[in-house]
């Protein structure tokens, strides 16, 4: 492949502004170059501070000219009103990308902001440097080591680990936040963008280049609003022919459109033209980062659907209520199972007592393993059956140790899943109480080790497979 | 308090038929047995089983005509086709009240569970016997020593501790769900009932029960179906007078409705209907168990809102502008900060830089604790302001110490508690990655201890705040 962009993901020596030595106070510019030298970033790191000095083995520079070698890539951990001129001063070392940390640009109510915003990037245009923010993270990458994720005890960095997940996003926090929810659940990143206020490369720009990566499968948005609606336009409809484009647009309501404007100084636009002009290009809308995660993990994991007919098998009566309501408010069908299946179950366990062999299938918790894997095997071999959602609520258990019942339903999950070849969720049921949630943790991980989709209800389960079969649909695909 | 059901709450003696002897394999009803004894149970406990023996230093009784003391309340944890026998044995021994563990009736696809069902009743009723269930896990009353939830290493039972919440649940999982979520965010009760098929005593004889029950201030209710909606209608203006009332009715879909029939035999009825009268009668209304006690922690921790007007203040501008959709769709209002309070909060943190002082406010997460209390009690102090959300994003971080910053933030929220006497609510967002989820669970139990309402999102904590309003305008309270 070869990109106009490719040498933002690709720096060979990079240059970072604001790291004091004094490493008595660690702020987020020293915590941001500790965290490139632990993730294993391989081209050259040069610190730039006023006072110099040394940190972590490398010589603090104290300005730009100081710096003996090439440096393509430049990141701003300064003061906003020091951005023109280190913009400047990048311009004369050659530097091709410059990251804009720093905030206090166009996003807050002063004309000062949007005025300095605009003079960076004029001397940014005008030098031949391309710039990223301000009000960003930037980017992560892990194979190439770029990070903005700093490895603390208990809070690890980013996974070094790749995947096939690109994530474009306008806030800093909302990016974070998706890498760390879809790596817990088992699915990895391309690169992940953090852009902000989108001086100067914006949405189209990077949405462009993830359509292009081969290394992208799947492209994920957390857009604010857009600067260019025409060059987007195009873009999508480029973008969603190569691969599938979810998008999360935020600032729905008059009030978070005006939120949008102070947090990234964009301009949300009209929530109906936005849904009815993404819905015509095929793109999958989500309502926040969670569903946004959640139909990622069903793309990456899960065979396409046949058709809309869910059966839901687990534990707890009142559960399966709750999850006929859901199934149904997702716009999936929950259909009667075929009374021959029902017989077939009925055999297997012996009793309807305690069960509910309808659909749900409330199961007999406490039956032996090899009875639950007949029973799935049974459903799943019915041509009435389209996707199945296995649940299991850590918090219902009382009179029975849900540790060993987890542990059996893990033990289940594992062995039909080679046999099994239709579409399978499992449903983690969200614990509120704190033992129940260490299992759970312990569990999610496991099925998302082994490329299960796991979600923490049957709503979202449903949600995410009801708009996975749309998708497929409108695509033609599956 | 005279009620002629408070018996079913005192038990002297209980007999437990079902309980086997050997340990070897313990099943639900040696758990039951167990979790009585150490839940501390005063009264008498009789084990009943053919096979005799002895456990855990009680002799097992081969029958119930063998017990040599009374004994009022009886619980079957055998098979339903012995149900009748066993029901029989209790009338002969004037037991009072049988609660029936035992599924296998009404609610399965089968007239012989019907007949069951009836033929088991009709006994108890000609013998002067309250029978609780069948199908449904009994009664919990801390302050008796009533429970239902085995205490294993790592899964604790129920709490011994009473508190202001009566639950009425014809599901026994979601009750169990419920008793671990609501005292885990620091809502206690003063009794649970799982009530079942609902054979003979119902939602109305507890409904009525809990309205005058003087330790019960709030009645919350999971039901599938009623038995008799004349009365149920009649119980419930009596149980409003009283006190709050809130009820998830489940199987608002038809596949829902379909399900509460396999579940307990119930008949759904129309949602619409369901809904025009408890709204008419001024029932709070939720969607499942979680809102449900989303709702009774604002009842039971927080003051009348005086108005609609919510600030939100904490981290990161994209969960402000997800936030700021989250408050509209709730029915609340996300006002504009009025210019002299922003203008204090830009004299109090100095600039407004990586921060928003509109609504949502994106507080500067690494300035200091006095700060923040100062911010915090201005924003209190205008009076423009009806509520206040304090929200903290675990996932959120990244080159910063998540730990440290949770830390202050509990600080700030522990220094104000006291000079604050506005509605406040705090928004722990649910985390996903597993060690940010500990942090989470330890802030969680700190908060709900000082008596603070916790939500996992803004959106749950802006329904139940818009709820809580709702339900003081239909009452003229607050």
């Amino acid at each position: 492949m070869d990109h106009p962009l490719d040498f933002i993901f690709n720096p060979q020596a990079i240059a970072l502004a604001g790291v004091s030595a004094d490493t008595s106070k660690p702020g987020p510019a020293q915590w941001y170059l500790m965290s490139l030298v632990k993730f294993g970033y391989k081209g050259k790191i040069y610190p730039l501070h006023p006072a110099g000095g040394e940190i972590n083995g490398l010589k603090v520079y104290k300005n730009m000219a100081e710096i003996p070698g090439e440096v393509d890539y430049a990141v701003s951990a300064i003061p906003a009103r020091h951005a023109p001129q280190f913009v400047r001063d990048c311009v004369a070392k050659g530097v091709k990308a410059v990251h804009l940390f720093t905030s206090g640009f166009s996003e807050i109510e002063d004309a000062a902001g949007r005025q300095l915003e605009e003079e960076v990037l004029q001397i940014a245009r005008e030098g031949g440097v391309r710039l990223i923010g301000p009000n960003c993270m930037g980017i992560y990458c892990p194979s190439t080591g770029l990070t903005f994720a700093g490895d603390y005890p208990d809070q690890p960095g980013f996974p070094s680990r790749s995947g096939p997940l690109g994530l474009i996003s306008q806030s800093g926090g909302n990016c974070i936040c998706c890498i760390r929810e879809a790596s817990e659940r088992g699915v990895y990143f391309s690169k992940a963008i953090s852009y902000g206020n989108a001086a100067d490369l914006n949405e189209c720009d990077f949405l462009d280049y993830l359509a292009g990566d081969p290394d992208t499968k799947i492209i994920a948005m957390y857009i604010e609003g857009i600067k260019d609606g025409a060059r987007f336009k195009q873009a999508l409809r480029r973008a969603v022919k190569a691969k599938p484009v979810i998008i999360y647009k935020a600032g729905k309501t008059e009030t978070g459109a005006r939120t949008c404007s102070s947090h990234t100084s964009a301009i949300a636009g009209s929530a109906a033209v936005w849904q009815a002009f993404l819905n015509q290009v095929g793109v999958i809308q989500v309502a926040n980062m969670s569903e946004l995660v959640d139909i990622t993990i069903a793309l990456a994991f899960m065979p396409a659907p046949g058709g809309k007919n869910v059966v839901v098998a687990g534990s707890g009566g009142g559960v399966g209520v709750q999850a006929a309501d859901d199934i149904t408010d997702a716009g999936l069908h929950l259909p009667f199972l075929p009374v021959e299946l029902r017989q077939a179950l009925h055999s297997i366990y012996g009793t309807e007592a305690g069960s509910i062999f309808r659909n749900p299938v409330d199961i007999p918790p406490m039956a032996g393993k090899e009875y639950h894997v007949k029973a799935i095997q049974a459903i799943a071999g019915s041509k009435d059956v389209d996707v199945i959602i296995l649940q299991f609520p850590l918090d219902l258990w009382a009179l029975a140790r849900r540790a060993v019942l987890l542990e059996r339903f893990t033990d289940v999950v594992t062995s039909i899943r080679e046999s099994v070849k239709k579409p399978l969720a499992v449903v983690l049921h969200n614990s509120v109480s704190q033992q129940a949630r260490r299992l759970e943790d312990g569990a999610r991980s496991r099925f998302a080790d082994m490329g299960l989709p796991v979600y923490p209800s049957i709503s979202r389960a449903a949600l995410a497979i009801s708009r996975y079969i749309w998708y497929n649909r409108r695509h033609n695909r599956g």
